[in-house]
């Protein structure tokens, strides 16, 4: 009843790169190569250790689950400044994540003055300024509102910053991009409210506001704000966690994530943007000119390869499933292309179903590693067009003053010992 | 430019149910009802408290997040036999959840003998029996192969068992409903490694055993295996948790959950079923007529209202959103009904979209209560035509001398007081 596909490994690009298809043709790679299994001539039960494990019973329930005691070194690494153990960002462990979904404990946090513990109950929402009726909404309240659902990736503007820099970074997937993630966002659409409100004609703008001692403050374009914006209260299921807004956040899909306020308290419709610290100060591009560039919103198309990747070398030629995570906050992924020669050749990844808009799309395709040094690139295409750009282009354009929106090819090299490292191809 | 559309709304079914395209024209509701702000006169930033979270700075950053404390409620629930606090079930709180995605602190687990606490680098899977070639894998060598994604529902195969019983239940959504759940698992296909070891021509069954001190096991048709069976590694996005069968399980998307053979550690093809304990004792459906269903695999289309539901009762008469999940083990959803009168009358509900094939589907209506009493149903009805029986249809075919695969429509009465409990409508 079983029927073993069998066909011959086809080399779509240089480098050990294959042809997507085969991802498809599993049985085709098989006596392509000798099985990862560790025995294949007498593998039997009496060679299966009965571990501990077996002999006893385990642990009973508890309430809330925590991962295995084995996986304690896969946390967010934190990036402060001196002093300030609030003020700064925790990233990712994208290397040590798979499929497309960032768990809760593990989703990045861009703080600007910690994390406040807020007491629900009390916590208030304002809408006010140029609106026929001022609301104020408590958590019940704002429970009452129908409820919508989005799987969306969150990407802070200053994710892959270190990439500006002159030199390449001693860094991997999480120390260098991992400040973007992905979650199914839950709450109301807030065009409910506003036009609940009754916004003024002359209504053009949105000031957010957080809550947090650093009262985070960004100005929303009202157009956003009517499109797809959220006031979300759930994430991946339960309440939002405190380092993500908890009880409520701003939820402004693609655009960069210190927009979608944290532990949101205030929306005044305005006629202009109010020019916060936080939009004029920071999360702006300044650009070899002299000029800058405000107001620069959607993230775009990107895409990092986690697996292999810094930190997870392989042991030895042969073949390998490369793998990582693409996205762009215009809309869908369209296609990724990989290279393992630095960009001389590519050839198409499988994107993993469903792609869905503005969301982490996971890219696989299977690499034949020869042993010799190799560098690999992926270069993501959205729905819109638009190109993951080179390093080179993107600061021919830009320059390398600013720390916002980088979103380059990245490269990874591996030497002959199978490492891997960030490097400017 | 703001543009406010107007509409009167219309009432698609008795009892106050309203067209599901309203959710889609919120504003039409808007007038309709007074809004659910505290106060809409004079609302003014003054009126915003500042609260003490607001003045100091918060929390740093932690590797691992978790819930707010003030979420300390949201946990699951245990039901254990007497001195036995590892064997029996955590049921998931679906009525405090929302969106599709069950976060891994809270997916239900069920345990025979509680969890163990397997050391990855120790753990093996071995494939042998009718097979050319047996093969033992590590966890590293089970990482060498191509990974896929999907998102898709665990259901305990004694899910709902409550409602078998002759008198309704006092419980909610949780713990009648609980053993369900929903997330995105990556792993590798088990088609791929089965193929790998070449099975034998008789090899029409799998024997799956895991490494808990139960050694639970379980017959497998070949035939699923090769098909869409997965031996999973991750479970949104991170490591699979302890109780949900780290470091690897089998799964089997849409089959009864205990057949997800958790803590894997060996697949020995068969000729024939092994007619293990698990599968003789347990999950067979005991018929009036004193005969048994045995291998009664897939979960059968089935749906409840999360919100309200017992615990989350409405405080006054006026507009809901009546919201649940529905889900089968045989595809996508097609359609949610609901009624509010016991099923004497029905109307559409949205579905949320991706709708993935045997993944939670999330519906949503709005709900017009007007403070009477009245009975709240959900009939969901999957692409292969199979529609959700009422229990009376379920019970007059199947009795109740079993406690596996209910999947009846579920009745939430709600009292003038806006209380909800379990009825037999």
């Amino acid at each position: 009843m079983v029927k073993i596909q069998t066909g011959a490994p086809v080399e779509a690009a240089g480098r050990g790169l294959l042809d997507r298809r085969l991802l498809l043709r599993t049985t085709a790679l098989i006596g392509f190569l000798p099985t990862f299994a560790e025995n294949e001539a007498s593998a039997e039960p009496s060679q299966l250790a009965v571990p501990e494990w077996s002999k006893v019973p385990g642990s009973p329930f508890v309430g809330y689950g925590q991962p295995s005691k084995f996986e304690a070194s896969v946390v967010r690494t934190a990036t402060n400044p001196p002093n300030a153990p609030g003020a700064g960002a925790a990233w990712a462990p994208l290397h040590r994540l798979h499929g497309t979904i960032t768990p809760n404990g593990l989703h990045f946090e861009r703080s600007h003055s910690g994390i406040p513990d807020i007491d629900p109950d009390t916590h208030r929402l304002l809408i006010h300024g140029l609106v026929k009726r001022p609301l104020i909404f408590t958590l019940d309240a704002l429970a009452r509102y129908p409820m919508e659902s989005r799987i969306t990736l969150m990407e802070c503007g200053g994710n892959s910053l270190a990439l500006y820099s002159k030199q390449p970074v001693d860094g991997n997937a999480q120390t260098i991009h991992g400040l973007a993630s992905c979650a199914e966002w839950t709450g109301v659409k807030l065009s409910i409210l506003l036009e609940e409100a009754g916004i003024q004609p002359n209504g053009e703008w949105l000031l957010a506001e957080g809550a947090d001692a650093a009262t985070m403050t960004r100005s929303i374009p009202m157009k956003k704000a009517l499109d797809d914006a959220m006031i979300a209260l759930y994430q991946n299921g339960e309440r939002l966690r405190p380092s993500n807004g908890y009880p409520i956040r701003l939820l402004l899909p693609g655009y960069e994530g210190n927009m979608s306020v944290k532990w949101l308290r205030r929306l005044k419709v305005t006629a202009e943007p109010t020019m916060t610290r936080d939009e004029t100060s920071h999360y702006t591009i300044l650009l070899p000119t002299g000029k800058a560039w405000q107001f620069y919103y959607p993230m775009d198309v990107k895409s990092v390869i986690t697996h292999p990747s810094p930190g997870l070398n392989m042991q030895a030629p042969g073949l390998y499933q490369v793998s990582g995570l693409a996205w762009s906050g215009k809309g869908k992924i369209s296609k990724v292309e990989i290279s393992a020669d630095g960009g001389r050749s590519w050839a198409l990844a499988v994107l993993q179903e469903p792609i869905l808009p503005i969301a982490f799309t996971r890219f696989r395709i299977p690499w034949k590693w020869d042993g010799g040094p190799a560098t690999l690139q992926s270069r993501a295409t959205d729905e819109a067009g638009n190109v993951q750009p080179t390093r080179e282009k993107l600061i021919a354009e830009r320059g390398n003053r600013t720390i916002y929106h980088y979103n380059a090819i990245n490269s990874w090299a591996v030497n002959e010992q199978g490492a891997l490292k960030n490097v400017y191809a």
